[in-house]
């Protein structure tokens, strides 16, 4: 409504006492009576600025309002808010009614079908990043951005923006390098890739995610043999002395205003294209990235579903470099089975150490060699063509595996070799009801299965496959075997697995008319 | 992300000790320890199913994580909730994650840009209500309705999905009226048409809102004159008593999901067509109107400025109302100056009693009367060209105050006549720095000075205006005067009425070129 001018400084404040509420939310809240919100203008879900006289400093709040718990002239206030404040029980500040970001603006522009400006996308990501922006307001640009999709321009100035926004590693000399797989399910790729590339000379930063929908994320794994919680400190430390590390993002705020968007991006499962390359390309410009490559899986399991869309979205990730002076290639992998077996932190931990170990080599391992060789190759010191041998021959050497072991023990060794690994008590396989050739074999469903069995938060359950794509099985052949920490675990992961069709035969007939 | 399928139930749960957090945030909310989120595979803003297993009763609640106030094994809740499950301290209560509502797919649909059914759209606003959608899902689906648009099909089916949400008023035999006006600053002419519609015979049960940016809604300046928070029953009462009642609609539960809808768009100024036309028109089937006059004020300073845009939403108000048995008329009003002189609850109030004591008729009362004739004549009782007069009549015969006074009588009478009203004992007056004619009062501006002197929340504080659109004045006539409580206020109101052009003057020249 165009009724009145956007709230003017210089408008009405109130004194307040403070009582504070021993409870953290994440977020700064305070709680006012109704009456005073009445007075200061102030509705539930709108923004109070609160300045602390004593020493000067001042929050934007987002405010509660209540008929009871806090008092007429009073003001409750969440733990972060009163530590931000520095203000304890009784202390008096001034509030008013906060003037409404500049960003608000932009974001109903974006709705509107505008385009924004790096200014604009700037400010946003500030004020997203400070608090400014209120949940309802981020998740209305996080909508925009899904619905009215970013061009070109607009994701440069985005990945732009969320650099400035975070912090940087700065590495002495090195050549830095890094690589993505976008959505897939990759098996632990990246514990075989950043041991490789590291041995061959280069810094490898890594930063990984937990999981959120599957049975483990590479920090999840990584957790399994190391501490994987490194302030940007340990993570400079870690790789100046073994050229490696495989850390949890989360704890780095690489890109804190990123980590709120992917936060409300969850619940809807919204990954609008714009954002994913723009979150990706901002994260490894932090850590100062050169030569990057992009695996994108495209299968009917996995995130990116046709080749159409992978070599769309391929072509934007190679673009937004050339804007950043990144070199970017992107590969596109055939996400149609699992990569590897395991599925469960420690399960995946264990089977990524017996490929460095050499214990086998399957379509993870050589998926693993593959994308280091693009990566070698991509910087210019490995000729076209070399690069895949140049990888297996570190992998095959040793060489990777006893770079993955300083890694491991600079971040705090908790297993070193693939024996130390303990698996879950409780297990149970699951058996193929009939004769024929395995199809397809649904990840979705193992991975959901890993989950009910415990993992991500019992580190040792999961799953373990053992049929494969194309084989030929009889009746009573272990499917897979399931591991959980209890047997209410693990009767609940083989309730679903038995009533779900994991596993898919192929078919001659497909229809039948009469 | 398609990797895994929705949450299943039977999946893990966990018993958990309740810790009440002596708190209410209109919400239901429980607080994790991380460990026990993990575990559970919460995330922050995921939902928890939580069950009492003394009385059975269960619940799905926000849930917030913490590392510290909650510990293992103890869920912390929110007064709402542990009133609902009746738990106390100490009991405990079996958790689960929450599967997650089917109506999170339809938002994603209408994202995706879809048409959602009946069905749909039901099963959404019943998610809404009973916060089985989440603040974040519900954003995400204003965010849709904005930027995707509903047809005629989809605004008739929210609408009846709000009807079969909310609760309904049972009037018995009378034919039941009502009216409408399109976010106007309307000065008040309700409480000039609801007594006039009243004593003509009609039911007429208005429910109004407060002000969220203008100087007092409807609500806040009867409830000057009287209660205005009445339940379903008590307008029930009133109604069925002397015919009409202006009640605070926020009061009566008519539309719980819109008023949580309503609440969103707010900070965003977002107002979807369909969903205006959806939100008015299930409010008035729920009082069993029959008979609707909408009024839309089209002008520069009100939420519609172009006819083009008024006369689309006036064909779509008709067509749902066909939809509905609904006889609707719609009124495209003239928007470009204000209604009335007064700004403020008090004022207000006061302005709109002594139109209806005969003190003076101005363009106000002109435009009531006229609504009021418009609603006679749409029931068919009235001969068309004569509900102007007839309505005129009820206004300057006294009956439509004497029904004033009957229906403030009926909610409990704070003051039945104009001079009972008290006006705030702070006041400056706002002069003409110029000789001039008048060529436009922006409406915004006094309604945000009215607010800086306190209005709303100070019954007493607002504005009263001298000047009149096209009238000529010398430089020291008073322009319009300011009401506050205090001096501080008034100070911060005159501060900014003198630095803003409130009035605009006509200008022969508009461009020099040399």
């Amino acid at each position: 409504m165009a009724l009145t001018p956007a709230r003017q400084s210089g408008g009405y404040s109130q004194k307040l006492s403070v009582r504070s509420i021993d409870l953290s939310s994440g977020k700064l809240i305070a709680v006012l009576n109704e009456i005073d919100a009445r007075e200061l203008g102030i509705f539930p879900l709108d923004r109070l600025e609160i300045t602390n006289p004593e020493n000067g400093r001042s929050a934007n709040a987002v405010v509660d309002v209540t008929d009871s718990i806090i008092g007429e002239n009073s003001i409750g206030m969440f733990r972060e808010l009163s530590q931000l404040l520095g203000v304890r029980d009784g202390s008096a500040v001034k509030c008013n009614a906060a003037p409404k970001p500049r960003s608000v603006g932009f974001v109903k522009k974006k709705m509107d079908g505008g385009r924004l400006s790096q200014e604009e996308l700037s400010c946003i990501i500030e004020d997203i990043s400070s608090n400014r922006l209120s949940e309802i307001e981020t998740t209305a640009f996080v909508s925009a951005v899904y619905m009215r999709e970013f061009d070109l321009d607009e994701t440069v100035a985005m990945t732009k923006a969320l650099i400035e926004n975070g912090r940087k590693l700065e590495l002495s000399s090195k050549t830095v390098v890094d690589k993505h797989s976008i959505g897939g399910t990759n098996g632990r790729a990246t514990m075989i890739i950043v041991p490789i590339i590291a041995a061959a000379g280069y810094a490898i930063p890594k930063t990984s995610s937990r999981s959120i929908t599957s049975a483990a994320g590479t920090a999840d794994s990584m957790e399994v043999l190391a501490n994987v919680s490194l302030q940007l400190g340990a993570i400079k430390r870690v790789v100046e002395k073994t050229n490696g590390c495989i850390a949890w993002g989360g704890a780095v705020e690489l890109a804190p205003a990123d980590d709120k968007i992917i936060k409300i991006e969850h619940p809807l499962s919204l990954d609008p294209e714009g954002q994913v390359i723009a979150s990706v390309m901002a994260k490894k410009a932090s850590v100062g990235a050169k030569y990057v490559v992009i695996d994108i899986p495209v299968g009917p399991y996995v995130k990116v579903r046709t080749r159409e869309k992978a070599e769309q979205m391929a072509l934007k990730f190679v673009e937004v470099g050339k804007h950043l002076g990144m070199k970017v290639e992107v590969l596109l992998t055939n996400g149609t089975e699992p990569s590897g077996k395991a599925f469960g932190p420690a399960l995946e931990a264990k089977y990524a150490l017996e490929i460095l170990e050499g214990r086998f080599f399957d379509n993870l391992a050589r998926k693993s060699v593959e994308i280091s060789g693009a990566l070698l190759e991509l910087t210019g010191d490995v000729p076209k063509g070399q690069g895949y041998a140049v990888s297996l021959d570190i992998l095959q050497s040793g060489k990777a595996l006893q770079k993955m072991k300083e890694i491991i023990s600079e971040q705090g060794a908790r297993a070193l070799s693939s024996q130390d690994i303990k698996t879950a008590p409780y297990k149970k396989e699951v058996l193929s009801v009939q004769n024929g050739e395995i199809s397809t074999i649904n990840v979705g469903y193992l991975n959901h299965i890993a989950r009910l069995a415990g993992a991500p938060a019992n580190q040792k359950a999961g799953v373990m496959l053992d049929a494969e794509q194309g084989a030929s099985v009889t009746k009573g052949t272990v499917l897979f075997e399931i591991y959980a920490e209890n047997e209410a675990k693990l009767d609940a992961a083989y309730e679903f697995a038995i009533r779900n069709r994991v596993v898919e035969f192929a078919t001659i007939i497909i229809g039948k008319f009469d």
